[in-house]
C-alpha cells in the first residue's frame, strides 16, 4: 500500500511512483502509434476511407461505461472486503487476548504458570503470520521463533491449512481449561466464538483469493475496450485532425488504466505497491498482543520508498 | 469456474474458451446479416426509405443502460452471494469440527470410542456433498462411502431434503452428549449455532436457486435489446456506409454478451464453465475435516482444461 | 412467480404471459396515437409549429435516468429483501424443529407424549400459514386443521397479530420445559433466539408492506415520464418523419414498462404473477417440518399455467 | 407518510397533495420567468448576445447527474434506514414482551403479582413513545398515563435521554428477577440482549438525526443546479424559440423537485407528510404489547387526509 | 461538522463558510485564466490552431463520470461508516453502563463500594476520550481527570493503544466480579461482548484511518480531471466565444469541488469543518454515562461559528 501525504496538484500530475502508467505503457503506445498512422493517412487504410464518425463510439460507450463502472466497483469492493477481513483478524486477536487473560485462570498460579498461560496469546500472533503466508503462498520465516514450539510449526506446515491447526490447538487449551474448571462454560463459549471469528476472517480471505471475477467479464470488457480505442482514431480524424493521437492517448489512458488498476487490487493479498500491507498488519497484531501480555513489543513497520507491504 | 493466469493482451483478445461468444453466435450472426442487407439496400426496405437517425438510439439507450446495468449487477450479486454462502459452508464445517473435537468428550475414552466420536465430523463432510447434489439435482455417488452408513444414506435420500436429515442426526448426537454430561449446555448452544449456520447457508442457496430475477425483467430487457440492435443499421447507414455492419456487430456483441453472461452466472450452481466449482469446494471441506480428524486427506481437485467444477 | 425454462430468443420476443405489456397498454396506446397525430400534422398544433428538437429530451433524460434507475433498483431491492425474509422464515422454522426435537425432552416418554411434543413443531407450520394470510389480508382456511386446536385458531384470529400469539404459545411451552428441567437454560436461550428470528422475519415483511416508496417519488417520476413521452413526437418529427410513432412507442414501452414493473414487485406479497410464491414457500415449510417429525409430508406445490403462487 | 391507493394515470398527473410542487414553487417561478424574459429578448442581455449552446449543459450535466443521483440515493437510504430502525423497535418490543412473560416468573403468583409483572411490558410501550418524542423534540402527553408512574416520568424527563432511563429501570427489574432466581442467567442474558437492541435502534435514530449529509454537498449541488437552470434559457433559445420557458420549467421541476424531496426525507422523524408515521408505529407497539398482556388494545391509527403521522 | 438550519436559496448560493471553494481556489483560478487566454487568442497557441471540438470531452467524460461517481460514493461511504462506528461506540458505552450497574453486584454494599463500583463506567467515558485522541493523534488533556487514576493514564499512554489497556482493565474487573460470584457467567459473557463491541468500533476507525482509497485511483482521477478542464477551452471556444471562461469555470468548479470534498471527508477524524464532531460525541457519552451513574452531567457541546468539532 502506498502511504502518501497528499502532494500538491502539479507534483501529483507528474508522479510515476504508485502510478499504473508503467503497466499499461505497451498497450498505450501501440494505440497512440496507430492513431498517429491514421492521422498521417487521414483515415485511409489500403486505399479505403474508413467512414466512422463519433456516433458509434457513444453507442458502444454505453456498454463500456457499464462494464468499466462494474469492474471498478467490484474490484474496489473486493479490496475493501479484504481489508475488512483483516480488520476482523486484528480485532479478534485483540479480543481473544483480552478474554483469555481476564476470564481464564492459569493452570498454575506461579510465574512459570503465567508464562505458559501466555502461549495461547502467542499462538494468536503466530496464527496471523501463518494466514498471511498462506494467502501469499510464501513460507513462514524466523518471525515464528519464540512464538511457537518448532515441532508444532513443522507439524502444522505439513497440512493444507496450517493456521487452522493452530486454532485447533488453542481450542484444545480452551477445552482443557473448561474440564479443569478454570473457565465458566458460558465464557468458554464466548472465547470459542472469537476463535470462530478468526476462522471466518481467514475463510473470507481464501474465498476472495480463490474466486476471481468471472473470466468472461474480463474477456467482454477487454475486447470492447481495445476495439473502442483502436477504432477511435478513425472516428475522430475528420473532426480533430492533428489533435487525434493526443485525444486517443488520453481516452486510452483512462480506459486501460482503470482496467489495469482493477486487475491489481481485486487480488489484494500480493506484494505489489497497491496490495494490502499484510506485513504491517501482522506487526500491529504482534504489538497489541505483546502489550496485552505485558511484554516488550517490536516497533511498527515503516514504509519503504513510500510503500508499506 | 475458469481458472486462469492473466494472458497477454493479444491472446486474451482471441481467446474462445471461457468466452460467451459461442452462446450468442446465432443472434449475433442474424443481426449482422441484417445489417449487411440494410447496407446493401442503403436502408430502403420494400421501396421505403426507413428514416432513422442516431438520435432515437441514444433515447432508447437511456432505458437500455438502466436495464443492462441492473441485469449485470444483479446477476453478479447473486453469483457472489452464492459464493459467500458456500464460504459459510466451508467455514461452519471447519468450526463444527473444531468445536466437536475440542469441547465434547467422546462417549468412551478408547480408540474405538474416539473413532466413533469422529462420525459427527464425517457426517459434516457428507452434508456438504449432499447439499451440492441437491443444488445440482444429481444423485450422490461413491463419495459418501466411508462417511456414512449405507442405511442412513438410503433413509436420507427418501426425503425432500436429505442434507437436513444429516444435520438432525448430528443434532441428535449433540443432544445425547448433553444428556450424558459430555458437553456443557453453553457450549452445546454454541455448537447448535454452527449447525444453524449450515442450515442458513443451505437455505440461502435454495433461495437463489428457486427465485430467479423476475421474468418480466428478462422480457423487457430482451425485447429492448433486440429491437435496438435490429433497428440500429437503419440509423447508422447514412453516416457510416459500409462500416455499418461492423459497428452493429460490435454493439450487438456487447449487449447480447452481457445479457447471456448474466443468464449464466445468475444460477451459479450448475456445471457450466462459468458456474461455481462446488466439487472443488466439497473437496476442500473434506481435506480440512480429515486433517482435523488427523486422518489422511485426499489431494485438492485440479482444473481440467482450465476449468474447475 | 413465473417459473420458466429460458425459451429461445424468438418466442421470448412474442411472449405475452408474464409480460407487463397488458398493464401499460392504455397509456402506451394513447401515447402512440398522439405520435401518429403529430406525425400527420407535422408537429403543428392549432396552427402553431411546436419547435422542439431532440436536445431537451437528453436534458430531461438526465433526471429521468436517475429516477428510473432509482425506481428500478429500489423496487427490486424490496422484492429481494422480502424473499430473503421468507428465506429466514423457512430456515428458522427448520432450525426450531431441529432444536426442539433434539434438545428438549418430551414431558412424557410415551408414544402420546412424543406426539404431544410435536405440537410445538406443528405450530411452527401454522405460524407460516398465519403470516402468509396476514400479509395477503386473507383468512386462514382448512390448511390449519390438524395443526392447531380450533379454539386456539379462533382466539388467535381475534387479535391484530394472530401469528405472534402462536409464537407466544410456543414460548410458553418452552418456559414450561425450562421449569420442568427438560431443557438446559443455555439451550432454551438458543431456541428463544430462533423464535425471535421468526418475529424479525415477520416484522420485516410487515415493514415492507406498510411502507411504500415515498409517494412524492412516484409523482415526480410519473409526471416526468409522461411529459417526456407525450412531448417526444414533437422533438422527433422533423428528423424521423413517418418513423416517429414507432420510435415513440418503443421509448414509451421501456419507460412505462419499467415503472409498472416496479409498481408490481415493490409490494411482493400479493397474488399477481410477479409476486412471491408464498403458498409454495409455506408448503416447503410444511414438508420439511413433517419430515423432521417423521410424519408423511404433502407433495410440493406445482406451478399452474407456469405460475407459482 | 402518505397512504395511497395507486390512482389512475391522469389523476396522478394533477395530484397536489403529497406533491413536492408547493415547496419549490418560488424557485420554479423565478426560473421560468427568467426564461420568458430571455425568450422575449432572444437571449440578448444588456445588448450582449449570450452565446451559449446546449453543449455546456451536457458537460455540466455530467457532474450534476452524479450529484443528484448521489443525493437521491443517500436521502432514500437514510429514510429506509430510519424505517428499518423503527422496525427493530417494533420487533424488539414484541420480543421483550414474549420473553418477559414466558421466561420470567412473577415475584408473587397472585393476580396483583401478575399485574405488577406486566409493568415491564408497559414500560416498553412508554419507551417507544419516549423515543418518538425525543426524536421529534416534543413533550410526552397523556399517552404515558396508565403506563408509568407519574414520578418516574418526571424523573426521566429531567435527563437528556429519558428513554434510556426507562431501559435502565427495566434492566433493574431483570437484575432483581435474576437475584431472586426467577429467571435463569442464560435467559436473562437473552432478555438483556433485547434491551440492547432497543438501545441500538434508538442510537441509530439519534445518529441519523444528528448527522445530516455534509453541508458542502448541499452547497455544491445547490449551486450547480441553480446555475444550470438559470443559464439554460440562453442555451436553448436559438433552437427552441417560444418553447424555451416550457422546457426550462420541466427541467427545473425535476432538478429542484429531486433536491427538495431529498431534503424532506433525509430527516424523516418530523411531522411533514413525507416523514415516517411514528405515531402510528408507536400505536402498533402499544396494540401488540397489550395483546401480549391479554389486555384490551386501542384501535390502529387511521390516516387523516390520506396522511399517517 | 457544520450545523445548519437550511438557509434560503439565495443565501445558500453565496455562502462561503462550509464551502469547499477556498480550498480549490488556486486550481480554479489557473484554469479560468487559461480559458481567458485561450478565448483572447481564439484557440491559437504558438500560431497553431488547436482543433478540438466538444466530442472528445464527452468521450473522456465517460471515464471521468465513472471516476467521480466512484470517488464520491466511496468517500461518503467512508464518512458514513466512520459515523456508524462512533454510533456503535456511543451505544455500546450506554449498554455497558446499563449492564454493569444492573447485573453486577458491587464488591461492598456501602456508599464507598457503590462509588468504587462506578469506576467501570467512568473508565468507559475515558475510553471514548482515549480513542478520540488516538484517532486525531492528539494528547489527552484534563478531560480524563476525575475519571481515571493519574497512574493508570500514564501507564496506558506508554502503550501503542492506550484505549485497549483501559478495556483490559475493565475486563479484569469483570473477571474479578465473576470469581467473587457477583455476576453470573452467562451475563458476564454478555458484558464481555459489549467490551468486544468497543474493540470492534475502535478497530474499524483505525482501519479507515490507516487505509486510504488506493493512491493510483487518486492519480487517475486527478490527471483526467485536470487534463479535461485545461483542454476544455480549446473545445468550446469556436462555439461559445466570450462565454468560454465562464463555462470552463463552472465545469472546473464542480469537478475540482467534488474531488476536494471527497478528499476532506474520506478521512473524517480530523478537526476540519467537514469532519466528524468527535468532541461532541465524547461529550454525549459522558452525559449519558453520568446520568446512568446518577451523577451531575456536563452540558452538551455547542457549535462554535456554526461548526461542531
Amino acid at each position: 500500500m502506498i502511504v502518501y501525504e497528499r502532494p500538491n496538484a502539479l507534483r501529483l500530475f507528474f508522479a510515476l511512483r504508485g502510478s499504473i502508467l508503467p503497466r499499461i505503457a505497451p498497450s498505450l503506445l501501440t494505440c497512440t502509434l496507430l492513431a498517429v498512422v491514421v492521422t498521417l493517412s487521414h483515415g485511409v487504410l489500403f486505399h479505403w476511407k474508413i467512414t466512422l464518425t463519433p456516433v458509434p463510439f457513444s453507442l458502444i460507450g454505453l456498454a463500456l461505461a457499464i462494464f468499466l463502472g462494474f469492474r471498478n466497483s467490484t474490484a474496489y469492493d473486493r479490496y475493501w472486503e479484504a481489508r475488512g477481513l483483516w480488520g476482523r483478524m486484528v480485532q479478534s486477536s485483540r479480543t481473544l487476548a483480552r478474554q483469555w487473560l481476564s476470564l481464564v485462570r492459569p493452570a498454575e498460579d506461579s510465574s512459570a504458570g503465567r508464562q505458559a498461560h501466555g502461549d495461547f496469546v502467542r499462538r494468536c500472533i503466530a496464527h496471523a503470520h501463518m494466514v498471511r503466508h498462506q494467502l501469499r503462498g510464501s513460507t513462514p520465516g524466523p518471525e515464528l521463533d519464540g512464538l511457537l514450539d518448532p515441532q508444532e510449526i513443522d507439524a502444522a506446515l505439513r497440512l493444507r491449512l496450517p493456521s487452522e491447526a493452530l486454532l485447533r490447538r488453542n481450542a484444545g487449551l480452551l477445552g482443557r481449561a473448561l474440564e479443569e474448571g478454570r473457565v465458566a462454560p458460558a465464557l468458554a463459549a464466548e472465547i470459542d466464538r472469537s476463535l470462530t471469528e478468526l476462522t471466518q476472517a481467514h475463510a473470507g480471505c481464501e474465498r476472495l483469493r480463490g474466486t476471481p471475477i468471472p473470466f468472461a467479464y474480463m474477456l467482454l470488457l477487454h475486447r470492447t475496450a481495445y476495439l473502442y480505442c483502436f477504432l477511435l482514431p478513425f472516428g475522430l480524424i475528420d473532426q480533430l485532425g492533428f489533435m487525434t493521437p493526443f485525444v486517443v492517448a488520453i481516452v486510452a489512458y483512462t480506459f486501460f488504466g482503470l482496467d489495469a488498476l482493477g486487475d491489481e487490487i481485486e487480488q489484494p493479498f500480493g506484494l505489489s505497491a497497491h496490495h494490502l500491507p499484510l506485513d504491517a498488519l501482522c506487526r500491529v497484531i504482534e504489538i497489541d498482543l505483546r502489550e496485552a501480555l505485558g511484554e516488550p513489543a517490536p516497533p511498527p513497520l515503516q514504509a519503504v520508498d513510500g510503500c508499506l507491504r
